[in-house]
């Protein structure tokens, strides 16, 4: 981006959003220019990056001159106009993304027309491809490497923080590098920041992951897909999300994956509703897969209410931590159980299931995940009761005597982030009662907690105004669910996790 | 827009686009979020607008929390998912629009999906409506209103310097708001302010048009669709331009039209291609028009080379000017009769064309044109010859003996922006011949004049590699148009004209 005067634009017969040229001694870059009215006539604003590109001193006389437009705006507009795109030109386009080469409107009228036209399976892999290209590649020398991918959509679901020390505790290979929140109370990248530094320089997960075969590591600090997090900007205000597959099959592309499980977790609040749409994803993400010469299998899990008691990072990474240890959450266990085994067949193993269950019985899977907290440089000693959330709570009361019938995830969701989660790693939500579990009313149902009595505050008012549990004695007791009077704009909430 | 650091967003579960609440004293504004790892935590960047609508003071501590996204990101939302779009969800999103409330992603998206899924009949009238609501309006308290609007798309096209003064000679009233070139060599504003001022204020354009019955005035002066800007600014990087009818449509609403006689110009090189094309466009116009209750005809013209001789604002004044004095180009006054016949026929007039010719022939144009130049503060003695073009030019040799076959009219607009228009006034092109005239190798075919030396050779380095005007002897002589070996980027060049 380059700032310059509307007049000396017109001078130079160039609109904002056209290229230009400026050159400066023996160097030169292409900058998308912005008008403004209250430029100097005569002066150029550009930002410190191009300053340090060109070796500009504050000044400093340059020339300027109209550029074409990069050749992937061509390939935009033909992907708007319904084309498909080959994949010679999705290289042009990702390579253009990363170069930043392309300005917010055109990024995001790519975005809307991969969301409207959809993307072909051949497009797919060339974003794919074009995401591992434009970013770094780890090879760990060795095969197979497994990995598991939550698409996610569940609030709490610290699944991960088993399956790989379980997966790794069994000798396999499990590399992951995983994401902070977006749109959720907490990534898997935040939660195991509560246990060790995740944020751990490329060169230090090879010794990590060849001592102890698995590490729980950041990816934004790897830099393995920088296309991702360009698109991710756009797609987020968009509240759209087409490219997913890509955005998954990149990663697991650049860590090397050699064998992946996909969880597809579906419930009506979760990303996924139907398991038909899951059905489809799978199959997508398998096909993709094989064009990767990578072997996947997906499991379509349970999303209707959280995974386990807790969520929000501090109380997500304690509930892990019970777990492993033998205590916990049943549902967690049997997720994490499930996920790992299916790796353990893909492996040839028989029974996985049973397999990974026994892991977590004999301690070797807390084992493993305190090598991989030592490893990661945190404190391998560390114990449930070690992990103190937020000073701040509330007890939030059932509303009346019956089972719990529902839980709103989306309503969940906004009550944790309004406490504080992701950033504030002691805020969460602790449940007392799950489906089907009795409430008594006024007696506690759930528990919120944070760092700070205002965010407590404000996470409390939502709570009033939301009710994300509902209570009854069963299914169809009250058959109303909403009443609408008035034309209104429907409570949308959009699910961006990676 | 706001700025924050990435760490006080963290704090407030935020991301880059979410909307926040400031609050100082007791004023609020609700702004987009901008995240900048450079910033200061616990500082905030605001645009100097923000400060200004907040009393804010440098230094000065303000509230800030996270504020509900605007319902009409939800209300385009469901236009990139195929929705069809109620009148009051597009009011909401125009009013957006005007007020800022919107980011660039936001309407990238917005209109992509428009030229995607295409503008049905109802949503064009609300998106009409929605700018004309948000703009000003002018009534003259008398009727009819006459209007004429060409969709542009053919260089050199200044009829309705012509057309204007025609009509009002005739006694009736066409108040002209014309815009300034987006990517032409001259837009109807660029080409009158060489004769007279056309940033005439809002409350003088009354008085012009009540006493001489005519304007030429830029519509950007008097803000009758301030939507139409901010959608341009999107429009144009993307090369779409789904807003075109109600763009139009609004701001001839805006001025009061009641009879409207619309041309479209239709060549290969033209915005509109072909007579079907150009039919459905005059329908859908036609039928806008009755929705406003206003008369509208369109007219199809030729439009496969220029109009006239001469393009760039100082020429084409020039040549305007020499054709209401009854020289000047046959096609220009032929074109301009026609159009100005068909408003005199709306008006019950029989044989219009003949009637416009007359008025043009007994010098009445001429005299109205001088009146209105001088109504809007030129110099109504201004004579052909008073009209200079830049200093500098260079004859173009014809490259054969033969006849002109073919004019590439994107080729020329290229050439005459690269010699400087339409900023530089005297910038432009001068043709020796047209279509089907005689030239004789080696001899001046066309002559690029501009004010400067150095871009005049930048526009004669273009007109060399690009060749905009075809000899031959005949249509067919050279059967090869093209030879293609590799794979190329096609050159689709994109015309935006209001």
């Amino acid at each position: 981006m380059v700032v310059m005067n509307r007049q000396d634009a017109a001078d130079l017969s160039v609109n904002s959003s056209d290229r230009i040229f400026l050159r400066y001694k023996d160097r030169h870059a292409i900058c998308i220019l912005n008008i403004s009215s209250n430029g100097v006539k005569g002066e150029l604003g550009v930002y410190k990056e191009v300053a340090k590109r060109l070796g500009l001193v504050q000044g400093a006389t340059i020339t300027v001159e109209p550029a074409r437009h990069p050749e992937s705006m061509d390939f935009i507009r033909e992907k708007v106009n319904g084309e498909r795109l080959t994949p010679w030109k999705i290289q042009r386009i990702v390579g253009d993304v990363v170069e930043r080469h392309l300005s917010d409107i055109e990024l995001a009228a790519f975005v809307t027309a991969l969301h409207i036209h959809g993307v072909s399976m051949e497009e797919v892999e060339a974003l794919s491809r074009s995401m591992v290209w434009s970013g770094k590649t780890i090879s760990f020398n060795r095969s197979p490497i497994l990995d598991k991918h939550s698409i996610g959509g569940v609030p709490g679901d610290k699944t991960t923080l088993l399956v790989a020390p379980i997966v790794a505790a069994a000798g396999y290979t499990i590399p992951k590098s995983s994401s902070r929140a977006i749109t959720s109370p907490a990534g898997t990248a935040d939660r195991m920041e509560v246990l060790a530094p995740v944020n751990v320089p490329f060169d230090e997960i090879m010794g990590i992951v060849q001592r102890v075969g698995a590490c729980i590591v950041w990816g934004g600090s790897i830099d393995l897909a920088p296309a991702d997090d360009l698109f991710i900007r756009v797609e987020y205000p968009l509240s759209i999300d087409p490219l997913l597959l890509p955005s998954i099959m990149s990663k697991k592309k650049a860590m090397g994956s050699t064998h992946v499980v996909v969880d597809i977790p579906v419930g009506v609040d979760a990303k996924i509703k139907s398991t038909a749409e899951a059905e489809q994803l799978a199959s997508d993400f398998i096909e993709l897969g094989s064009r990767f010469e990578m072997v996947i299998e997906c499991a379509i899990t349970e999303g209707s209410q959280p995974i386990g008691y807790n969520i929000g990072p501090i109380l997500e990474a304690r509930e892990a931590l019970e777990t492993l240890a033998g205590g916990g959450s049943h549902e967690l266990v049997d997720k994490a159980a499930n996920l790992a085994g299916i790796l353990f067949e893909m492996m040839g193993h028989e029974n996985g299931k049973q397999m990974a269950r026994d892991i977590v019985a004999k301690g070797k899977a807390l084992e493993k995940m305190r090598e991989i907290i030592e490893a990661q440089g945190g404190d391998p000693e560390v114990e449930p009761e070690d992990l103190v959330p937020g000073k701040h709570f509330y007890d939030a009361p059932a509303p009346a005597d019956g089972r719990v019938l529902l839980f709103n995830n989306r309503d969940i969701v906004k009550v944790a982030r309004a406490a504080g989660t992701p950033a504030a790693k002691g805020a969460g939500i602790q449940l007392f009662a799950k489906i089907g579990d009795k409430v008594e009313k006024g007696k506690p149902m759930f528990r919120v907690y944070s760092d700070s009595a205002s965010k407590l505050e404000t996470a409390v008012k939502q709570l009033e105004a939301l009710r994300p549990v509902e209570v009854g004695r069963k299914v169809g007791d009250d058959m109303l669910k909403k009443r609408i009077g008035k034309p209104t704009a429907p409570t949308r909430e959009f699910i961006l996790e990676r």
